[in-house]
C-alpha cells in the first residue's frame, strides 16, 4: 500500500459517498467504509473535501505550429498547467503531414511529447490528406491505439479543410471499424467573403472576427455534418460546439437515435461574445469564436440534459506579443485560447454554486470521455483496480484566477480575475502527488503515452 | 467481516470492472482490486459472474383490494419472489382511504407488510382526496420519508380519479416541498365511451380490452399531465408509460428542460397487444394495456437515449380462476400483471444479448430508481458504505421462466416459456443471501421499512 | 341591370385588378373591363376605392340567453352593426336545449331571427345533449342546411360541456356525413379550481378573469381536441383561438395533412391580457380572454402562414350595466364582447397599414369562411353569378370608432378610440345598399336563411 | 368583342362557377352570368367544360448547349409543345456567360426566342460569375424586367456552380432589391466521390446516376440553402425539389415566417427511382433524379398543405441518340426530361380524378407562379382585365400519351402510355387560338417577351 485517502467525500458519474481509498502501484488498490493505514503509509486526510476521479482534456494543441508561429505551451507546460488544474490525461491533436501517413505523424509527436509529459497523454489524428492508402490506414491507427480522428472543414487556405466527399468517407469507414470521427464545423466561403469584406470597410477589430464567423456560419456545418452522419449511419463528434442551433440540430438527431456526440469548452460557458468589444478582445480570438449569451445558456442547458456529453478546453494559447499582431487587423491573431487549468475548477465551481451537480461534472469532464474515447475502466472514475488518477476537492476553498497562480508558460490569461468557489488542493497521476497546495510537484516525462481501444 | 465475493465483474450505472467486495454488518465495507478472506469469512466466489446492485422494483401493487377481489400475491409471496429475481427493494402503493390521511393510510399498510417484507420495502401514496388538510399533509408525508406520490387520472367510476384541477394543486405542492407526482395516464371519457360501445356490439373478448384503451386514449393522457407539469415547472413522473406517442411528447418536453421522467415496464418491452388475440388473452390484461409493436420499438429507443428513467413492474397479479371472470366478457377480467420475478432477468438478458448495455440496465432498474425516489446512496449502487443488496448473475446460464420455478403464489405467469440468456443466481439483502441457485432462502420479516428523502 | 359598379379595384382572396361590376336581381350579372350602365341604371363611381366581397361573420351570439341575461344586440342590432361594417352574412350559435333536438332548436331561433335581420344569415348549433338519436340527427341536419356543429369543453357547470368521449363521437360521425366540428376550448376543471382560489384569495378583478384561464388553460384544451381529430382521422375546427402554444399545436397538425382550422378574433389581434388591467377592464372580459402580447403576434403570424384560416367576431356584447355586475367579483361579469362592426375594418385597416395583404383580408374574413361552411361560389367572393355582397372600401378615409359612430344597441364600446386607416363607404347586400357613408340604410327582414351544405 | 366563350365553368385559383367570357384584343374583356355574342364574333361553346387560365412553366431549358450538345427543343418546338399542352408562359434560363454580363446574356437569347415564340415567354437568370460589377447589375435586371435569378449549388466541374459566399451574397443582395433567389441544391463532393467510387466498381447503369445523387445528396443542399436563407432573412426559391427531407426543411422554415418557396416537377410526381432499374432508364435521367416512393407521396402532401408553392417542368430533353450515349455509362447520359406539354394536363388529370381541387392546380400551375415572378394580374388568373390566356378543358376526355400525340420535335417521351382523365381541348394565348382538339393552330413569332416586377 502507497497511500490512503481517508475521510473523504467520493464522486464519480453516478455515486456520491463518504468512503476511504487505498492506493498501490499506481493503481486504486482498495476502497473501504473505513480504511486502516499500515505503519509507514502516507495518508491524506480529506475530511470535508471531495475526492474525484481527475479530468480528461479530451481537446488540446500544445505546441502545434499554427499561424506564423507555434501554440505557446509546450508539452511540459501544456501538462504541468494540466496537472494543477486536475486533469490528468490530456488528448493531443497530431495534424497529417500533407503525404504523410497517420501513424507517422503520431510516432513523430510523440517522440516529442513523452519526455515532457507530466501526466498521460493520448493523440487524436487530424486528418488532412484522405488518400486510399490513408483510408487504409485507418484500422491500423485504431489497432496502435489511437482510433479517434479529426476533419476539419475550415481552414480551406490553411490546406487543413477536407471537402464532404472525402467527411462522408472517413464517417462511413470509422462506422466500420469502431473508430470515431469528430469535426471542426464552420463554413469556410462565408468566412472568406465575410473577411473580404470586412477588411474592405476597414472593419479590422477583435470584434469582426467573431462577426466574420457568427452563430449561423457554425451553425450551418454542424448541420451538414450530422447530415452526413445520419445519412451514413455512422457516429459523428462535435467538438468545441458553441451554438445554440448547432445544439439544437444535435439534440434532434440524438432524439433520432444517431450517435451524435458534442463536446463543449469552458470558454463558451463562461464568456459572451462581448469580449470581442474589450479594447484586449484579440486575446479571447479563438475559432470558432465565442458566441451570444443566448447561445452559452443553450449550452448548460445542453449539458444538463445530457445533449453535449464532453467538455473540453481546445487550449492552443500564444503569447500576449503574438495576440497583439492582429492589434489592427483580426486575420493576424493567432486563433487560441488557454483553459487546460481552468477546466475542471471552473465546472465544479459551477457545481459548488448549484448550477449543476458534482456527478454530471464528473461525467462531463472524466467519466463520458473516458466511455467515448475507449479508455475505461482505466480512466474516468474512482474504481478499483482504475489508474489513481484522483483529484482532492476543497469545496470551502476560493480561488482567483490570476496569471500568477497558473502554471502555463503564457504570459497572460482571459481567466484573469475570475473567482472560482471551491478549488483542487491535490492532484494525483497514477497515485504520485503532482500539484499540492497551488504548487506543481510532479516531473516531466512522468506521464505515459495512453493506448485506446476503438468502439466495439 | 461477513463475507467477501471474489473475483467477478462488479458492473454499476457507470462504471464495469473487476474487484472483490466485502460486506460486514450488512453494508458493502470495501471493493478491492485484491481482498484477502479473514479465517472463518465466507467467501463466494464470482469468477465469470457479474455483481449487480439489487434492483428496485418502483411499482408494486401487493396484497390491494382491486376489482372485487384481492392481488394475488401477499406481501410475503411477493417480496419473495422479488427476492428470487433480484429484486432487494419493493416499492407498494398505498391507496389513501376516502377521509382518510396520507400517513394513517401507509401505517395501516406497514403494519401488514412489515411482518412479511422478505426484502426491504418502501411505500408510495395514491392520493385519491386531495381535501385541504390532505393538502397540507404532503409535507408531513415526505418527512415520513414518503416523498413519492401518485394519482389517476382514470378510474373515474371506481373512485380513484382526480380531475386535472386536483393534479395541478399536486403539482404545484409537491414542486415546493420536493415531492415527486407520479401519474396513470389515461383518458376516462373515451374509455368508458368505447366499452359502452364494445359491449353494445357484443365484442367482448381480452382484445375489447385493448380496443377500449388502445395508444390514443393513453398518449391523451400523457399529454395532458405533462402540460400541467410544464405549466407549473413541476417535476412529474409518469409510470407505466407504454405507448409511442407518450413517449415522445415526454422527450420533447425534456429537451425543452424540464423536469419529466418516465417509467415503463417489462410487459410493455417484450409483448405486443398480440397477447390480446390469444384465447388466453386475458391473463395479459392490465391497464394500460400492451400496445402495438411500433411502441415497443419506440420504448427500447427510449431507455437508450435516457428519457425513459426508469423500469419497474406494476405486478399486481390475480390467479387463473380469476382472470377467468372476464372470458366472456373484458371488463369483468381483473387488471394487472405479475413480473417482479422477471423484471431484472428480463432487462438482464437484454444486456446479455447487446441489445443495451449492461450498465443501462443497472442504471433504470437500480441507480435511477434510488435516486428518483431519494434513497442513494443507501440503495442503487455497489460502493463502500451502501447496503449489500447485491446480485450475482451469471451470464452462461440460461433459463426458461415457467410457472414452477417462479416463487409468486399465482398459478400461472405470463413470461411462461420466455428463455433468458444469463440468470442472477444469488441475491443478498444487506449482505444476507435471501436467493440462491434457484431457490428462496430468506425469510419474511427480514425487510425493513425504507425511510426516504424528498428533493433537495 | 340595377346596378354598376365603376372603376373600382376589385379584390378576391386571390387577385386585384381594376374593373367594373353589373348587378342585377342581387346577383353579380357581369364584370367587365369597361361597362356601360344603359340609361336608368345607377351607377356608382368607385374610382380610387376598392371593391371586396362583404365579409362573412361565422361567429355571433345574438340575443342569447347567458349569464342571467341575453346579449344585448337582438338579431335586428345585430345585424344591422354588421352591414354598417361590411359583414354581409352572420352565423349565430344555436344552443341546443336538453331534451331538445337539433333541428327544432334551429327552427325556433330562425324564426326569433328571420323577420330581424338586416343581412343573410346562417347557423351553426351548438351541442349540448348528443344522446342517440341526436347522434342520428346530425345528418338531416346537414340535409337542412345546417352542417356545422360546435361543442364546448367548458362549461361544466353550466351544462354545457361535453365530455371527451362525446366530443370523439361528434367528430367521428361529422367526419362519415360531411359535417365540420367546433370546439371552444379551455380546461374546465383548472378554471373551477383558480377560481375558487383567487376568491377565496380576495382577488377579484377582472384580472383574474385572466389569471383563471390563462394561456395553458386554453392551449391544454386545444391541444386535447386535436388529439381526438387525429385519432379519428376527423376535420376539426378551433373557434376563438387566442394563444400562441394552441396555435403551434394547430400548425404541427396541418403539416402532419390532418384537416385543422382555426379562427381567431379581431380582439386577440389588436388588444393584450393588459385590457384587464384597466380600471374598466371587466367591458373586455370574454372567454378565452385576451391573452398577452406573445400570443397576439403568434395569431398575426399564423394568419400569414395559414394556419389560421378564418376570422369572426364571437360577438356577444353585453350592456355596461350588465358588466358592472361583476365590478367586485369577476364571475359576475357576463362574459362577451362586441366585434361585429369593427372585424373588417379593422383587418382591412391592418392591410391598409401593409401588415397583411387585401387579398389575406379577403380570404380570412369572406373566402375561406364561405368554403370551410358550404356556401360558395353563392358568398365569399367577387364573381359572375354570386350574391352581391359587396364592399366598397375608401383606402383614404381615416376612422376613430366610438360608441356614437357604432350601429349596436350596445352603450358602450371595447373599440373606443382605435383609429382605423381607410375604412368601408358602402355595403350592398344581395344588391341592395344597406350602409352609406356611416349610415345603415337597410331594413330588417331583409337577410335570408342561407342553406348550406356538407363537405363534399 | 373579339370571342366569346359560352356556358363554361371557370375555375381560378380560388373561385369555381360559371360563367361566360367576352375577349376582346388579347385581353379579357367581360365575365357575365349570361353575355350575349354581337353578330360576327366567335363563339365557344364550352358546355360542360372547364375554362382554366393557361399555365406559365417557370423551369425550361429550351435550345441549351449542355453535356457536350443542345438541348432537343428549340424555342420553337418547345413553346410549340407548351400552347399544346395548356402553357401559355414559359419561363427559359438564360445562363451568365463567364464573364459576360446578366442583361447582355438576356439579351442575346431574347434575339434566338422572340422570332420562334408561340406563347409568351419570358427569362430568369443564372448567375455564374457574381463580380462584384455584376453585383451591381442585379439591380438594373429588375427593372428590365428580370428580377429572378437561379444559382448552382452543383455543376462544380462544369463552371456553373457558386460557392455558399457568393450564395449569401446574392441572397442578401437580392432581398434588398425585390429580387428572387432560386436554387439547384444538391452537393457536388458526395456526387463527384460517389460517382467516381461507382465507376471504379463497374456500376454504369441508369441507376448509379440515381445512386451517385440519392436523397441525401439533395436534401443536404436544400438544409444549407434555406439556412442562408434564414441567416440573411432574404426570400428564397428552391426549384425542383424532389426529396420528403428538403420538403420538410421547407415546411419548418415556411412555419418560422421565412419566405420560403418551393417547386417541384411532374416527373417527381409520377414517377419514382424505380424508373432507373428499366433497361431505358436513362431516357429518365435528369438532376436532381427521380427520388423514392416516400418522397412522392410527401411532395404531394406539400402541395396541398401549400408549402410547394409551384409545379414547373425542368423540361431540356434530348434525343434518343444522345442519351444512348450513356448505356454504357451513365455519367455519359446528357441529363434533363421532357414535360411542358404534360405539366398541366397531368396535374389536372390528377384533379379530376380527386386527389386535389382544380382549384389547387390552377394555384400550382398558374396563379402562384405569376405572384412569384411579378406578372399579375396580367397572367395567373382569369379576371376582366387579364391576358386572354385560358385553356378550355373537356374533364371527360380521356388521353393517352405518345410520342405521336405530342409536338416536340423529341423522338421519345418519358410520358409514353400515361392515360389522362380529362384533357385541354382549346389553348388561347392573348385570345388567339393556338391549339385545338390535338393540333397546334399558332405561329412561331406570335409570343412577346414578358416584363415582369420584382417584389414590392
Amino acid at each position: 500500500m502507497d497511500l490512503i485517502i481517508k475521510n473523504g467525500t467520493i464522486i464519480t458519474a453516478t455515486d456520491t459517498y463518504k468512503a476511504d481509498i487505498a492506493v498501490k502501484d499506481g493503481k486504486i488498490h482498495m476502497i473501504g467504509a473505513s480504511l486502516e493505514a499500515p505503519v509507514g503509509v502516507e495518508v491524506v486526510d480529506a475530511t470535508g473535501k471531495y475526492v474525484l476521479p481527475g479530468a480528461l482534456d479530451a481537446h488540446t494543441h500544445l505546441q502545434m505550429p499554427f499561424g506564423g508561429t507555434t501554440s505557446a505551451d509546450s508539452y511540459e507546460a501544456g501538462t504541468r498547467a494540466a496537472a494543477c488544474g486536475g486533469v490528468t490525461t490530456v488528448f493531443d491533436f497530431v495534424i497529417q503531414g500533407k503525404g504523410k501517413g497517420l501513424i507517422e505523424s503520431v510516432e513523430s509527436r510523440k517522440d516529442i511529447c513523452d519526455p515532457q509529459a507530466c501526466v498521460d497523454y493520448a493523440f487524436h489524428t487530424a486528418i488532412t490528406d484522405l488518400r486510399p492508402e490513408v483510408l487504409e490506414e485507418l484500422e491500423k491507427s485504431v489497432e496502435y491505439g489511437v482510433p479517434s480522428f479529426k476533419v476539419f472543414m475550415v481552414y480551406k487556405k490553411e490546406g487543413l479543410m477536407v471537402d464532404d466527399g472525402v467527411l462522408a468517407a472517413a464517417l462511413e469507414r470509422a462506422r466500420d471499424i469502431g473508430a470515431l470521427v469528430s469535426v471542426h464545423a464552420e463554413n469556410p466561403d462565408l468566412i472568406d467573403r465575410r473577411i473580404e469584406k470586412f477588411l474592405g470597410e476597414g472593419k479590422t477589430s477583435a470584434w469582426y472576427h467573431y462577426e466574420s464567423r457568427p452563430e449561423f456560419v457554425e451553425s450551418e456545418a454542424v448541420k451538414r455534418a450530422i447530415h452526413w452522419a445520419k445519412a451514413f449511419n455512422a457516429p459523428l463528434n462535435i467538438v468545441h460546439l458553441a451554438s445554440k442551433e448547432g445544439l439544437d440540430e444535435v439534440t434532434k438527431a440524438r432524439d433520432e437515435g444517431y450517435q451524435i456526440t458534442a463536446e463543449t469548452c469552458p470558454q463558451y460557458l463562461y464568456f459572451t461574445n462581448a469580449v470581442y468589444k474589450r479594447e484586449d478582445g484579440r486575446n479571447w480570438v479563438c475559432s470558432p469564436p465565442i458566441k451570444a449569451q443566448d447561445s452559452q445558456e443553450a449550452l448548460w442547458e445542453g449539458i444538463k440534459r445530457g445533449d453535449i456529453t464532453t467538455v473540453a478546453t481546445d487550449h492552443c494559447p500564444f503569447q500576449s506579443y503574438e495576440k497583439d499582431w492582429g492589434k489592427d487587423n483580426f486575420t493576424k491573431i493567432p486563433n487560441g485560447c488557454m483553459g487546460i487549468e481552468n477546466l475542471y475548477p471552473y465546472m465544479l465551481s459551477e457545481a459548488n454554486k448549484g448550477r449543476i451537480s458534482f456527478n454530471k461534472v464528473v461525467e462531463v469532464c472524466s467519466a463520458n470521455v473516458a466511455k467515448l474515447y475507449g479508455c475505461v475502466p482505466q480512466k474516468g472514475t474512482i474504481a478499483a483496480g482504475s489508474d489513481a488518477d484522483i483529484v482532492i476537492y476543497d469545496p470551502d476553498k476560493n480561488f482567483v484566477v490570476s496569471k500568477d497562480n497558473m502554471h502555463s508558460d503564457v504570459d497572460y490569461t482571459i481567466w484573469e480575475g475570475v473567482e472560482m468557489t471551491g478549488y483542487p488542493v491535490m492532484t494525483f497521476s497514477r497515485g504520485k502527488l503532482v500539484f499540492k497546495d497551488g504548487e506543481f510537484v510532479g516531473e516531466a516525462g512522468w506521464g505515459q503515452f495512453l493506448k485506446r481501444s476503438g468502439r466495439k
